[in-house]
This record gives C-alpha cells, structure tokens and sequence, in this order.
C-alpha cells in the first residue's frame, strides 16, 4: 500500500507538471501577444511610421508588449535632437511600450545616455535584445518602411 | 487493486496525451513547413524577387505553406494599377499561396478593395499577420530586395 | 506486486521522458544561442556592419552559433571580387561563424563556387535556409543596415 500511495502521489505531480507546461505554451499565444520590432531606418517617414505600426498593434490587441529595437540610423528615433517622433515615443512608452537604444551603436556613433529621450532604455547589443526576446517567445517584425 | 487500476489507467492517459504532444511539435518539423514574408519594397524589382522567392521554396517544398503580407510600398504589390507580378500572383494563389494586403495601409493610401487584384485578402494589420503567424509556429523571411 | 512494479516502472519512464524534453526546451534558452542572420544590402558599408554584428553578438554571448545567410545584392559580401569583408570573413569562420552563399541568387548572378571566398558554403535556396533554422528553434536577426 506504501508503493500505491507513492505511485498516486507521483501520477499527481506528472499531472499538475503537465498542465502547467500547457499553460506556460498557451501564454505565448492568445493570452499575451509580444512583438519585438527591428527599426534601423534612417529617416524621419519610417519613424513616424514605426509609432503607427505600434498604434496599429495596440488598437486591435490592447494588452499586447511591444518593444522596439533602434539601430544603426534608426537611433536617430530615440535621440533628443534627431528624434521626429518624441512625443509619440512619450505617449507609448507611457502605455508600456519598451524603445531600447543599441548601445553598440552609442559608442560607434558617439552617443551618450544624455543625448536620448528619458524613456529609451539602453541594451548591450541590439541583436542580443532581438535574439533573446525570439528566445521567450516574442514574435519578430522589422519596423519602417 | 482499485487503485492499481486507477494508476494503470492514468499512467495509459499520460503516455497518450505525451504522444500527442510530439506529434503536435513535429508537425511544426517537415511535415509541414510554413513561412510568412513580410514585403514593404515600393519597387518593380522587389515585386518580381518575391514571386522568384516564393517560386524557389516551392520547388524544394513543394507542400509549404506560404503567406506574402503586403504593407506600406509594398502594396502596390497587390494593387491592379501598380502591380508588375499580377499573372505571378495569380499563378501562385491557385497553387494556394496567401497574399495579405494590410488594412491599414490600404486606409493611409486610400485604397479599396476594389483596388485590388482579385486573389488579395485583407487583413487588419500587416503585423497582427505576421506575429499571428509566428505565434502559430510559421517562420519569418523579408521579402523582396 | 507485479502491476505496482510496471506501474513504477512506467513512472520512472515517464518521469525521465519529462527530463529529457524539458532539457531539450531548454537548450533553445541561456544554454545555447542560435541566430541566423538575412544579409541583402548590396553596399559595402553593409558588409562591415553585418560583421560587425557578428561580433557585437559573440562579445557578449562567446559560445553563440551564428549563420549570415546572403541573397540578392547581399552575395557580395562573399564574392572575392566584391568582398569588402574578406578578412572578417576568414576570422569568423574560423570562430565557428557559417557564410552561407543562396545557390539561387548564384545562378541569377550566373556567380561559380569559384567565385565565392573559400569559407562560404552553397544553400540551395537562401528562404530555405532561414525558415529551416528557425524551425530548429533560432532567433531571426535582418542583418546590415
């Protein structure tokens, strides 16, 4: 009866592992959408279109994380003085919306923390932040034109 | 014995559903490949290296399923007037590919449906498309140049 | 007796099964790093970039498999008389790094094997190629500018 008991006790545990692995799949699909966004372009149409493309997302799936990766000549939408969209970027980061800045890019264009809006976050690399976002599940798109 | 039973019994369940489980992840295996472009190019050329692109996993997959969404430039794609690829596009839709012209796009460049070749289907949003598709295990390709 | 051994038996399986599948879910995690990158810029500036990235990514993630998968304009980047990246080329690719040359895009070009640099290696179609990586679990990343 010892062994019974324990065999009972052990089907249980499969049965809740089970079912909680079921859960965590199911998180990635209806439940929370996620979307990381490339955005490298350098000019000032694809930035304006990139904050609608988020807009786009938000208004049919409202609950949905969204963060957007700029690199390269996309920097330029989280930079104080190229930024042609900052108050855009203001409002939805306000609703939860990540902006990271490469910071590979910083340093290869000579940018500091300073010279960014106050909402972008710095990354260590945007690959790495793109790479392991597609590791938890996120779904890519490359923002812009 | 009831509960030797009971345990057999459920032990049998849990192989069951295991098995189910694998087959569901093979299924995203070569079984059945699935791949969703995203297509943005303005340009004649891009229009043409999509359908070669489309064409090419066809002729080593001949079973994938394929999905072009068409935003921004990349509507023109799709659109009567302005498409170079029209006799492409309706070659490959009757051999079941799926070409998607965003909503939203459509919206901002006063587009109607109208516009568009025959074969388009209208999706609300080019990236609600294609996060949805990865969601459902597809992979991603940026089409065009 | 007997029915309460199988029955351990059987749990024991299935309680190794688990392991095994959980190990394997997680090697696509922190344990191991896989991005494939889509290179089609023609510029030469892109090239640097790309390798750039290449080497942004292994800074940070030493051990991380990386495949640059070139197409269009991008197969530039492994012709040895449009390379402007060759040394990086060699270096990566001696780091583990796969330059993977789109057979397609050679026989567009009308580009030989003896065209390309000595550490590209020919993939029947450059779709192909990406949409299989990603169905073995690898991030996506759009390389260049």
């Amino acid at each position: 009866m010892k062994f019974s008991t324990l065999i009972i006790l052990s089907g249980l545990f499969l049965t809740v592992s089970a079912t909680v692995s079921a859960q965590r799949k199911d998180s990635k699909g209806p439940a929370q959408h996620r979307i990381v966004m490339q955005f490298n372009d350098p000019d000032s149409v694809s930035q304006t279109r990139t904050l609608l493309q988020v807009q786009n997302v938000r208004k049919i799936w409202p609950d949905a994380q969204i963060e957007v990766v700029c690199l390269g000549g996309g920097l330029d939408l989280l930079m104080t003085k190229n930024s042609k969209a900052s108050n855009l970027v203001a409002e939805w980061s306000g609703k939860g919306v990540i902006f990271a800045a490469c910071n590979n890019t910083m340093m290869n264009r000579k940018v500091t923390k300073e010279d960014l809006l106050p909402q972008a976050v710095v990354v260590p690399a945007a690959v790495i932040e793109l790479a392991t976002r597609q590791e938890e599940g996120w779904s890519y798109f490359r923002g812009g034109k």
